[in-house]
């Protein structure tokens, strides 16, 4: 550790188990409660305490500062965000919504402002955000923009990618939540070479190794196997991996898709570049979601989530793992201010 | 075992790794030696005996049917083979490709004649093959052409689609040697019912299961999440998995791409349906190649291989593995005739 600085934790939608799996979480690491800072509602996270059997003291923070001070297994929660009324479990509210948003703000103001270290967001969701009126469909494009204003550029000057981990595999993804059609489409040199130098960038300079591999899948079945089944390797993926050597980042590829990723499993490589979104989360997801880890890169601060929803469903009945959670906050604690 | 017909393995090409991991198989399974029938030319498998320390009897049978008698731990040869000089190890040529090619025809004859219950094939050498003047790129072909004879029906009248299996999970695949602007294209209603109602029918008719429950996976990132990234969920695979469904299979779908092989591994279903190659190999590769068996389904005969190539720089060294062979020989054993 080479700072004090504290994580941020975004409480997520107080109607999901966001909350709970927060609290949950300084049960089972009692030593992270003067390491954490949770932003949002402090009635929505007092419910939540009460979910579980056993006490739980919620330390009433004023500033990020504090978190310090907070005593093991404590609920460390700075009240930034405040709803109107109490937000009905398991349902899609505007006024949840809204809350949410506005702790990622909060949060996102803070990592920004170089007040906490990190920030780790619980889950949000879409329908809530939208019903109140949120532009974003998401946490990354949500962030991203906050980014953006604040660097005082524009959002496409702030490019973000996303990474997944599971605790033996990281692949950073060229595109998200777009048609596979699409997908194939934004498979270009340009979006290619930034995904490979905002991989590079993330694992030296966030995470502070000495030097990262990384190692960028094929589009194609064998990569192409020499343009028998495909031109996109030797036409757009090569020319960005030659650049992207060109300019001193360890990249190889482009490999055969069904084999790079477990040849990353036993060590081949830091982080696999992925095409598209199902050819690095299949693996990713493959042996469970409970390590899985998600990492937003690009952006000017650490951001890492749990790598599931809300799940309305099991809201309010303490049955939630936190194992997720609890990974994306091991991720963020041990990295020093960005 | 309802069957006391051995089970067919083809040599592979004299100059790979084939010849030895069989000679191999049978020092590691030596209860096996009376219930295979290696085809292939008999100083081949000679020299690949001598390869191993201590002595490897080999029994040179007349027929298919003396295997029974051959003792435990020798190498059971059927030389219906013969090349006309040796072939050097780890290097292509004509001859090697045309009695690797010889070898595949006599064992897929004798399966077609019901003399074997199953055909194990040993890898090939593509440009062996295309060097010894054989028009068909690999195994499932040329196999394909030889039962579409065999039965007198046209090719495109025996369709098959390649299955792979890891211990954990099975994937029959809608398309595999094709690029993946391809592959999309190869998603149709059609294509996906046929591999649908082929997937059924080896799990129930070849392997012997009551029931099969069948997952199929979507083609877009979350299956496509109700139309906003891909319509062809609905308008492409919701349909063959309907028409599936009312001929009786047990068929679920279309599910998210990045989870159902996760459930899978977990248990959720018999085999999953994939759209395109690397949607299903990463997922059966991601623990390793060891254990995979690739299966040809569709075919009026068994037919299994392992999940590797000749790897012509380990060939005579000794050090290749025998695991994915015997795993597809395991998988080829039990097999009542189809």
């Amino acid at each position: 550790m080479t700072t004090a600085l504290p994580v941020a934790i975004s409480m997520g939608d107080p109607a999901g188990i966001g909350p709970e799996i927060i609290a949950r979480l300084f049960r089972g690491r009692p030593e992270w409660s003067s390491r954490c800072v949770v932003v949002g509602d402090l009635d929505v996270m007092r419910r939540a305490t009460a979910i579980f059997d056993g006490m739980q003291p919620v330390a009433v923070l004023d500033d990020w500062s504090d978190a310090v001070c907070v005593p093991p297994g404590a609920l460390p929660v700075l009240p930034r965000v405040r709803l109107r009324m109490p937000a009905p479990l398991g349902q899609v509210s505007a006024q949840a919504g809204l809350a949410a948003a506005q702790a990622i703000e909060q949060g996102a103001q803070a990592a920004l402002e170089r007040r906490v270290s990190a920030l780790v967001t619980a889950p949000i969701h879409k329908a809530a955000l939208h019903a109140a009126g949120i532009g974003y469909p998401g946490h990354t494009e949500y962030l991203q923009a906050l980014a953006a204003a604040h660097l005082g550029r524009p959002v496409s000057a702030v490019p973000v990618r996303m990474m997944l981990s599971s605790p033996e595999l990281s692949t950073v993804l060229v595109s998200i939540h777009v048609s596979l059609r699409a997908a194939i489409e934004a498979v270009t040199t340009g979006n290619v070479l930034q995904t490979i130098r905002i991989a590079d960038r993330h694992f030296r300079q966030v995470m502070g190794l000495q030097r990262c591999r990384v190692a960028v899948a094929g589009l194609n079945p064998h990569a192409g196997e020499g343009g028998l089944f495909g031109d996109e390797e030797t036409l757009v993926i090569s020319p960005a991996i030659e650049q992207a050597r060109a300019e001193g980042i360890d990249v190889s590829g482009p490999w055969p898709p069904d084999t790079v990723f477990m040849k990353a499993r036993e060590g081949f490589c830091d982080v696999v570049v992925a095409m598209y979104h199902d050819q690095g989360l299949i693996p990713v997801k493959y042996l469970g979601l409970a390590h899985g880890v998600n990492t937003t890169l690009g952006l000017p601060f650490l951001r890492t989530s749990p790598d599931h929803g809300t799940a309305f469903d099991l809201a309010g009945t303490g049955r939630a793992d936190p194992s997720s959670l609890e990974a994306a906050v091991r991720a963020a604690l041990p990295q020093p201010t960005p």
